[in-house]
């Protein structure tokens, strides 16, 4: 589908100030770079390689701290960076962004680190994961070219994200999902009252057939949020590096740690870095990227220890679900980002998993779904390697919410205490002396 | 216990700009007019009724519309407004609020209504319901006072928020909860890693025994969040209806439907605007309240009916959980407010509350607990019975989140198609022609 360019430049002015122009002058290949207009295609026609959305930088040295400032509090401040959703009224979405940066001391003293460490608290979002993020550029994005519905393949965060969307907005949504999901993750999704299609099959089996549907003339005018928009999708991650840079006072942090699935969320924080320095919007002081992968899904892990430039796929397993992708398809690009800011990879098990979540839990007040337990328990491992530097000041993300994760810790956390209604048997408990 | 009052006014400077000055002159009884000092009581020695803080009005009107703007993004820009907390060092808080007020079209155009329809939504909280507002007050005042821990009785979401403000800041909290909760309610406070005290009994017989625990020696030192420290822990309600009106354009809505248990945030909300109209903040453009309870817990709404000053308490059942108080001590004053404005009260049963819930989801994307679903059901009904004035701006309180009660909707929310992985059972289901 190639259709009018999103969120082209105008000259009107809305209730939120003028539009600014469009940064986004086409896509590029990652692979080959081949050049193209703003179209709804994600892989290249030259090489089959990813596409990228491909900013002008003078149209990006325009764009001040002042005027991202005055915006609203939420990733749409950062419009003037990004490739669609410009204009108020274009926007499809929920208002996500601006979460919280938790300082998190308490974790800091636990683990030796003396440099200040964050956490960057996207449970917090509208449907409590990052995916609101992406999901908003998509569904931006397909108004903009003019589909009439948007769809997803999913097994849980994004499925969330696109039905709220889609029923905030009265847009048509299509969300397929793996008909054995345990019961509260359909109803999750379920009760936007959007369509919501379980397969009989595994989340493979589902990707291929929403891969086959897309083909189809009844869903020509749909957008597959991270299939044939996926340019724009994408870049709904940067703006939590936009938000932490902003949220430390217009400063990069050192150091951060950052789940990696796909490996493209990794790539958008850099990318975003990158941008807020070359626009002249940041100091350039440099940072290093951590990624974070479970030991059950770990082949971007397994690719940084080799060495590869290309990631073996692996079939995933484990408790960190949000984050199982056996075949990344950024992994090579987020290997680039790690290893050329001087960062690291490492991974971490289930058990480990639970203790992070717990940690976090215990000592910030966050408490965070698996993803955000495998960053946490990460964040300890490379600090206890000797990889991370204590003394500089790091975040670490929290992609997602506990309340969507709770299984894993079903068995290992309780109550601290049983006792009868009495004040004696609270004595018996050592409550009371 | 008597102390020094809690945030008493000072002239420092902190980075958060000049702490403003206390408000609050001291409490004042709601039955019988009695005053105290700011001290840690929350029955009044003369005739045991309600103890509620007693602000200067002189000092209120100081305040203006852009000093709050250039305060935090949290309930803190406030803080004037408030009896304690004015110093930012002086917080113990997970900095809720200025959570979404969602415009809700779909939901207005459903229903009829006409003039303007929002949700006030605040499963954005940092523990995902507005407990996290008054928790900041009670633990701060707590903090004031010279605490050294802090405690509650409750089954969800006042443990979540009281378990996840201590582990932030690194203050011993105490819990104590019916052991007969499902485990994911008990996962959500225990992962915190604070005390968790489960109780054999009822909660009525958990309310009880933390009643003669706070007379014990070893908990003298103990904050229990909502009882001697209640009168500070109940004005944190306030901050939604500031926000409310801020989020307007400091314009006071026409019609509002809050959720009551206890009545004290409905009361609260009453009350923010009317100190906003006395401090010449916002105009008074007059505005009428409306009650929500459900039908498993109405003792307000047949007080309401039969025209009783007082309330008869019932026993609670059905699955509006965080608004069975059978007995609510705010009750009285509850009805003043609805009768002062001309508003109504109205009462939902349990598969109207389900079908609230699923209304608000599908129109709006918010996902509310079951209170969301009361009030969006009450809204429908004051509507349709005439009570409510569709043609005038209104606004319906979101108070938690769908997330922390799936169970009642895993019976009657489900997928909309079941296929196999082809694009013939696609055919088959309709989905594709």
């Amino acid at each position: 589908m190639t259709m009018t360019a999103p969120g082209s430049a105008q000259a009107d002015v809305t209730e939120g100030g003028p539009v600014p122009p469009n940064p986004a002058r086409g896509l590029v290949c990652r692979n080959c770079g081949a050049t193209f207009g703003l179209i709804a295609e994600h892989a290249c026609a030259e090489c089959f390689g990813p596409l990228e959305v491909d900013y002008d930088p003078e149209v990006m040295r325009a764009v001040t701290r002042q005027q991202i400032e005055a915006g609203p509090q939420n990733i749409w401040r950062y419009a003037a960076l990004l490739p669609v959703g410009h204009d108020p009224a274009d926007r499809v979405t929920l208002d996500p962004g601006m979460t919280p940066l938790v300082r998190a001391d308490r974790l800091a003293a636990e683990l030796g680190i003396t440099g200040g460490l964050w956490v960057k608290d996207d449970s917090a979002n509208p449907t409590h994961s990052f995916k609101d993020r992406v999901v908003s550029l998509a569904a931006t994005a397909a108004k903009g070219f003019g589909y009439a519905k948007i769809a997803c393949a999913s097994t849980g965060n994004l499925a969330n994200s696109v039905a709220a969307h889609a029923a905030r907005m009265g847009l048509p949504s299509f969300v397929f999902v793996p008909s054995d999901l345990e019961p509260g993750k359909i109803v999750q999704s379920a009760v936007y009252g959007q369509a919501l299609i379980a397969v009989d099959g595994s989340y493979d089996d589902v990707n291929r057939l929403t891969s086959e549907l897309a083909e189809t003339d009844e869903f020509e005018d749909t957008a597959f949020v991270n299939q044939n928009v996926r340019p724009y999708y994408a870049e709904g991650s940067k703006t939590m590096g936009y938000e932490i840079a902003e949220q430390l006072g217009w400063r990069i942090p050192a150091q951060v740690v950052i789940p990696m699935a796909s490996g493209s969320l990794l790539t958008k924080v850099d990318k975003a870095w990158r941008e807020l320095v070359a626009a002249g919007i940041v100091e350039d002081t440099g940072w290093k990227v951590f990624g974070a992968q479970s030991a059950g899904c770990d082949p971007i892990a397994t690719a940084f220890d080799n060495g590869w430039d290309v990631v073996k796929p692996v079939k995933p397993t484990g408790i960190a679900k949000s984050l199982n992708i056996g075949n990344p398809a950024d992994g090579p690009y987020a290997l680039d980002a790690v290893r050329r800011t001087g960062g690291s990879v490492a991974r971490v098990g289930d058990d480990e998993i639970v203790a992070g979540i717990r940690d976090l839990a215990r000592t910030t007040g966050v408490f965070a779904e698996t993803a955000g337990g495998v960053t946490t328990a990460v964040l300890r491992k490379l600090v206890e390697g000797g990889l991370l530097d204590p003394t500089l000041e790091t975040v670490v993300l929290n992609t997602g919410e506990g309340l969507k994760t709770l299984d894993p810790l079903l068995d290992v956390v309780g109550p601290s205490h049983r006792v009868q209604p009495s004040l004696r048997s609270l004595r018996e408990a050592g409550l009371i002396g």
